[in-house]
């Protein structure tokens, strides 16, 4: 513990470097324009993104020291990143750090900027209603407030929504590269085991959430908040799964490929379960239709991929390295990473599911015919990696940054969140007790409990239909987080166990 | 001239294809929410930046397109990619596509955020006191209007942002590459040459543009716009000369190097010009103080980054490597050309020089400790080079969306147009007598004409203190525009007219 203390300092020592101008830049902003074109008299080029550079260098660094002390001591990599969030951004947050203080309440932000674009009101009192709705009040509530009346507040939108975008950018990366690691052959062979896992993986969760929910709430509560977060446990979000994988170089087995495939049909059972749920407390009725049409695009999209994918793609490729030879190994994998994710998420699908997919229909020796000068030789992973390599770690540093430190210090708050994440795990192990034997059960189940952005989108949409209030979107905020931090330690020792006993065979 | 129409006109069916999507996106938006963060009732992940990735799909194709094309025609790849975005931004612009509506006029839009953020009026009011004030009417108001209140606004101003957001990354890269492979020595033995060059590369146009803008209005016009216009003609836009030195392979020649090394300068030059001429127009003085500052502050950044940027570099490399090896040569050298292009941003220079600079202090032989397996054998330009083949175009294809053709179809705006696009080509292909013989002087000239953004930036100024109407506001664009059209022929020309002499010379 000693030990840990003693490298949490120093992590957060060598972040501060690089935090300090943004601090300061935070605090006397110059006298750059708060709109965008550099219309202001002050000579200068005045680049509106130059703070994002700025931003993006810190995240980068940040991530790298979390790196190394997660190395230090012996802890994955991403584990390292998502401390290395949670510390620079509670440090952030504590000086009032625009970004952070926009990236932590983007919900409310974002209300107050619809509100402010849609309705007659100006923007100081559409923060104002947007504020008042949410229910944040006291020091909280006065350090929105102030960061969203800054004249420079649309500088630090920007930021902030240039960082989101890099994740976003970053995890459609990653999902992308261990669809490329992985083949469409390997999935079809579990897609048994994946489809039970995946089922189990919803009902269970949502079974346990219910029953725990309904267990800790007074009598004569909203019948609706339990199954609310029944539904939020059902979620699954595969990023941090797929990065422990892959920095284990465990991608290839048998465990990887059912998790990977059921984190997909996950995606879809998912959007079911949020689709009655939602229908359910909107209108007290499961809107079968909907649900049908959800159900129907769902497997248009992964039905056409699948068939057709890799025949499309051998004759395509053939066009487009005519059309574009010496670039065509990084722009054409770049390029349809980019439009099946965007077409995933078109067909209510995550974007991860189609860059998933993307990885998955590519293989390098659709290339042969290119001349090796243009990359021929070189393949599509090598390529992307420096991609990948930077923006990844901002989807991780962020996940962090959004910890809020200070919910847990709410022992009421801490404890339910405690209690309520027990169940969320339990309901996620049992999981996968439908997979063959020889095949790892303990691995399968941990590689399904994180809920990361999933649980959370799932999570804002439950407090923005008004069933979770103020404590209990806490409550469940916490748990996603729990959940999502508990994997990477818990999956890396149960992949070392396997190995160990792997090792114990081979040696009798 | 048949040959060009047929392949313009293939290149807008290719176009239009992948458009098809974008455009239909636009006219049904579906019920994603206008705010960020996915709070609608509307199950699925409604990831906000889905539509990044479309649109930064549709780019990538459009300049693949666009340098085929050009390679068919044997010109430069860039002025395909230009060409690419001048078709692709006319057909987007003419279907109403809320994207390039905002892009072409981000002035105007970024005027009205900024107007309803900070005044009690809301966006609708905000829209029209914004339109009122920046002089456009008819036809095109109306578009702008519409662009404005439509719901989903925030949605193409994210796609928008994230665009710009590419395009400024991709030119950093670009001057980061032209950097690495430049080298401090190599600038500093052509300092003086390049002294000579940005100085009179000032100067000339400076005379020039204001002589012509004189004699071209009419007797008893404010006397600060023909100031205003020689000052913009003193800009440099040092990316699209950089781009086709290196895709001519001619970036290590005596001429590549002036050239980059004047712009460099002329960046401070440039900025002074502005800053005593925004001070002449403003409260009818030369601010010296003002000027002073900001001379001490480029120079101040440009001396501390040449004389221990390599010192400080070995130094710092030798810790990073040890914090991160695996990462190093990935992430040392990324985030330093962040933190150099911010900081060259903050101290009032472009972000380009930042990167230029960030470049040139890089070594490969720096990373000499590195284990081959982290990448110790992989140079930095080629790990660095996919992340600059994915955002570099976007620059270009950007610039070319900006070009619109619609004001080149009135004659008076041509007409002023094409004679100050002399006057300015001529102020710049003067500022290469100072080079010693043995360079060519018309590489060294041409080099020097494109103005491109630095140039919109100016402009940009000009039209926000009120100095240039919205007429000669189109005609400076114009100007800006054709400077760095012509500049990928010209280039192009004077360097195989050069080879072909040299082989001559050989010969003999």
């Amino acid at each position: 513990m000693r030990k840990t203390a003693i490298l949490l300092a120093a992590m957060a020592a060598c972040l501060s470097v690089p935090l300090f101008p943004a601090v300061a830049f935070a605090e006397n902003s110059p006298a750059a324009p708060p709109g965008e074109n550099g219309g202001s008299h002050t000579p200068g080029h005045g680049d509106p993104y130059a703070i994002v550079f700025e931003g993006l260098a810190v995240v980068l660094v940040a991530a790298s020291v979390g790196r190394w002390a997660a190395r230090r001591l012996k802890h994955s990599p991403v584990l390292g990143e998502l401390l290395a969030g949670i510390v620079a951004g509670a440090l952030l947050y504590h000086v009032g750090n625009p970004a952070v203080v926009i990236l932590r309440h983007a919900d409310i932000l974002s209300k107050a900027e619809t509100t402010a674009m849609s309705e007659h009101v100006n923007w100081e009192k559409a923060v104002h209603s947007a504020l008042g709705e949410s229910g944040v009040g006291g020091e909280e509530a006065e350090k929105i407030r102030s960061v969203a009346l800054r004249e420079d507040y649309p500088k630090f939108a920007t930021l902030y929504r240039s960082m989101r975008l890099f994740s976003s950018i970053g995890v459609i990366l990653l999902l992308f590269m261990v669809g490329l690691e992985s083949s469409l052959e390997g999935m079809r062979r579990v897609a048994g085991s994946a489809l039970g896992v995946a089922s189990l993986g919803v009902i269970a969760p949502f079974l346990l959430g219910y029953l725990v929910m309904f267990l800790l709430l007074p009598r004569g509560s909203d019948p609706n908040v339990p199954i609310f977060v029944g539904a939020t446990f059902c979620a699954t979000s595969i990023g941090i799964t797929a990065r422990v994988f892959r920095d284990t170089g465990f991608l290839e087995s048998g465990e990887a490929r059912i998790v990977l495939a059921a984190a997909v049909l996950d995606d879809i059972l998912g959007l079911i379960v949020l689709a009655v749920v939602t229908g359910v407390v909107a209108t007290g009725a499961v809107e079968v239709p909907a649900v049908g049409w959800i159900l129907l695009k769902a497997i248009l999209f992964l039905g056409l991929v699948i068939l057709f994918g890799s025949y499309l793609m051998k004759r395509t490729i053939r066009y487009f390295t005519r059309l574009d030879p010496s670039h065509a190994k990084l722009l054409f994998p770049f390029t349809l990473l980019m439009l099946l994710a965007w077409a995933a998420d078109a067909v209510g699908l995550a974007a991860i599911v189609g860059a998933f997919a993307a990885g998955l229909i590519l293989d390098d020796e659709y290339f042969a015919d290119l001349p090796v000068q243009a990359g021929g030789t070189v393949s599509i992973e090598s390529i992307i990696a420096p991609i990948e390599g930077i923006f990844a770690p901002v989807f991780f540093v962020l996940m962090g940054m959004l910890v809020d430190a200070g919910s847990l210090a709410d022992p009421k708050i801490l404890l339910a969140g405690l209690i309520l994440t027990v169940a969320a795990v339990a309901g996620k192990m049992v999981s996968s007790l439908p997979v063959k034997q020889g095949t790892d059960r303990l691995i399968v189940g941990i590689g399904m409990v994180p809920r990361g952005e999933v649980g959370l989108i799932f999570a804002g949409i439950g407090k923005g239909i008004g069933v979770l209030d103020d404590r209990m979107f806490s409550v469940v905020v916490t748990v996603v987080l729990l959940t999502t931090l508990v994997t990477p330690p818990l999956l890396g020792w149960a992949i070392r166990r396997k190995e160990r006993r792997e090792e114990r065979t081979r040696a009798i």
